[in-house]
């Protein structure tokens, strides 16, 4: 197809480049081709009228969709009619690689006027140099408020919370509130509730802005006001304030700092991202991936998924020392190199399914004594139920494929143990490494398989060995 | 300790049973010992008091915290004190062993005045033959709205939506509709944007909260609403709603039936359920672990967890035939033997950690066409780069080990080919399930490590024949 927009094939074609989503609800080819075509023609006035409508959510998955130096191109091409807020949408290498290659200047002109949480979720990844040159340019009280965000610790609610909000004092009424909003013009973009405040910014007490609506003028705010307060520390993990939204159904809560003032404020918009991270990180984790997405470059990729490799491999070359122990057994009976993986794998499987279910339970702390005394128990029981019956259908299955009613016994017995194990390492090994305050999605899928592949190495090649008389 | 309450030791000994948590955010075993022990002397007013100010998600953790037998006595005991909407935060498993043991009348009687989508969310785990009598037992307007929110496909927006809204119409001023909601008394619990509609209820617009108590009274609601407007279609799946809410940064978005109508509205809390659901679900499809949670019962889960270990099973067989093709190799040269999980092992790793990020790319819909293809590129140079990297450990410590240089380049070759099959396989198996609209996160799985446990096998075995001459 043609990519010189004069000759691009239009409506009278049956073809709409207006329309930006797919059936698939991915970014339209056809819609990126024009946009590559009035791109690779520098006609700026047509990318910023296709680039205009769109939601700085749009504009993220149309940064990502195209190439690195396309992305550089379209932000420049734009100049002051790029919204940095659209950066906050795309992945996190996309953003660094874009700010590496953009002056510092621009940087500063594209986040000044952001909301503070949108200007910290851009400056915080920069090199430290380049964030500071940025920071002196902007203005004195944008500065100072950046600066304050990013000297909370990462992932801290600090962090993350927007510095605009309403704060009020206890003796208005609702009338006189109302005629604050009305006239003040520097208000929040969005905000769910008002917050009561003393003269040193303590919170008093909250007011949702429908119970705020339903009230008469006369009401005075102190009797309206909820004093049930929710607030979270500004130096806490984004993660904790994310489990008082959810247990709680929050939408908006304030953010003090050591002094109980407030400081800012965290919308449920932020905390979705939350969430989502946070779930991400521990199917990525259990997979033994880091903290790696799909934009991330060949050569990042590389390096994050090596060390699982290798610890991986660690613990594959102990597996065959294992093995090794009864080399003079297998040398006798090579069936039972055929069906050793058999038996490891089904115990791989099994601990497994245990340990996701655990590592899930602890990460959304559902696992307190009764409950953790009550999985085990069923832990236990799962094994064995499920390791007699697997038990059962591999023996007839080897007894039938090697005319050999007995090694079909010694496979059956191996089995039922390698899957107790299996569900026993899948329940303890998570908890033991959250006891250690290590994160039990990390590294619980690496000792779970191997020591359900030893112990299932172990106890078939035990078993034959013995039973056969091969030792 | 005793749990007698009346010489159970108190705040004179250091003890303060008033504090729900412990340390770890979990329900503090001191406050469940005085609400068994309050329980087991039935003591209905002294269980009131201590359940009394408890948020419904805190009595939710409570109920899971407790043994079946005791939970039943709990909702008994408090009777009409119960706040049914509680059984919203439990698992459903719990939450279907209670509705079993609780009388209809007394299900009726908890759920009538109960929010729309909370009671319908306690309602549709039910036998259709109790759910019919409890619905014949609440009064007429109730019925028929839980009726036909009931009626909507399982996980549709239909299901989860409140059916409760504020809908006005455009020719009413600022002030008119500001005097009707202080009139009003019978308004939803909680909202955060007003429905702007005509005579047949199809929506004109929106009125989020703030941008309407930032205008003057005498401003017309017509000239004030939002008409960018995003709605949900009452039967598309609760997932695609959640993902409407992740991109557009919603709060509340207005739920329409067939013919356009305003039938209910999706609101935030309801959709951080939603992702965390979804989250989890991926993460137990990928373990092979169904829609479990850590509550069901010790048979279901034997039931849930079988197939996949069946399939399993199936799978770890035919690998075993391809190993059986090499029997007379291995019986020639032991040490294959050892060696041989280790090439399978790696790759089934590498395997599922490309397979994990294609995967949660896929369910995150970030992978259209340009994506995909610099996705597949990346994979496979870093399948080539892994490879080499391990290939070269694995061939040094095995040459040291076995004191034979020839046995290290065969495995290192394996090593190479089996690494870049993970990749490829990693990648492709998702996307082929997802064009042929299945779930990639079910099946994935298997077929990545069935396919490098036989690629990894079946090049080792067979490079080592090729090379020592063994066929």
């Amino acid at each position: 197809m043609s990519t010189d927009p004069e000759t691009m094939p239009g409506p009278e074609a049956g073809i709409d480049y207006n329309v930006l989503r797919d059936a698939d609800d991915h970014i339209s080819p056809l819609w990126l081709e024009r946009l590559r075509a009035y791109l690779a023609a520098a006609r700026d006035d047509d990318v910023a009228t296709v680039m205009e409508p769109l939601h700085t959510s749009d504009v993220g998955d149309v940064l990502e969709s195209l190439d690195a130096d396309e992305r550089l191109h379209l932000v420049r091409l734009l100049g002051d009619r790029f919204d940095y807020s659209a950066l906050t949408e795309v992945d996190e290498s996309v953003r660094v690689e874009l700010m590496d290659e953009l002056p510092n200047a621009e940087i500063a002109r594209g986040v000044s006027g952001l909301d503070n949480d949108d200007a910290v979720a851009i400056l915080e990844d920069m090199e430290q140099e380049d964030r500071d040159e940025v920071l002196a340019k902007l203005p004195t009280f944008e500065r100072l408020s950046l600066k304050r965000s990013l000297d909370f610790p990462e992932d801290s609610a600090g962090r993350r919370m927007q510095t605009d909000f309403i704060a009020i004092p206890p003796f208005w009424t609702v009338g006189q509130t109302i005629d604050y909003l009305r006239s003040e013009p520097d208000l929040p973009d969005e905000f769910y509730q008002i917050y009561v405040v003393d003269a040193s910014y303590q919170v008093l007490g909250t007011l949702p802005l429908d119970k705020f609506l339903r009230a008469r003028r006369a009401t005075s705010i102190e009797a309206l006001m909820n004093t049930n307060l929710v607030l979270v520390d500004a130096n806490e993990d984004q993660e904790e304030a994310a489990r008082d939204f959810e247990r709680y159904d929050l939408v908006e809560v304030g953010v003090i700092d050591e002094s109980k003032r407030l400081v800012g404020v965290l919308t449920i918009d932020d905390i979705v991202d939350v969430i989502h991270e946070e779930a991400d990180e521990d199917i990525k984790l259990l997979a033994g991936v880091g903290d790696e997405d799909i934009s991330d470059a060949t050569v990042d990729t590389v390096r994050s998924r090596a060390p699982w490799l290798a610890v991986n491999l660690v613990t594959a070359v102990a597996v065959s020392f294992v093995i090794g122990l009864f080399g003079a057994t297998i040398d006798q009976m090579v069936a039972l190199a055929v069906l050793m993986p058999i038996v490891a794998s089904m115990g791989g499987n099994a601990g497994t399914q245990t340990m996701t279910v655990t590592v899930r339970a602890l990460a959304m702390r559902e696992l307190d004594g009764p409950r953790l005394r009550r999985l085990i128990t069923r832990e236990m029981v799962v094994g064995c139920a499920n390791g007699v019956i697997f038990a059962i259908l591999i023996g007839l299955v080897t007894w039938l494929r090697f005319n050999d009613p007995q090694l079909g016994v010694v496979i059956a017995l191996a089995m039922v143990i390698n899957l107790v194990v299996a569900g026993t390492a899948g329940i303890l090994i998570p908890i033991l490494l959250d006891r250690f305050k290590a994160d039990p999605a990390i590294a619980s899928a690496v000792f779970v398989t191997t020591i359900t592949d030893m112990v299932g190495f172990f106890a078939f090649l035990g078993i034959a060995g013995l039973w056969f008389g091969l030792f």
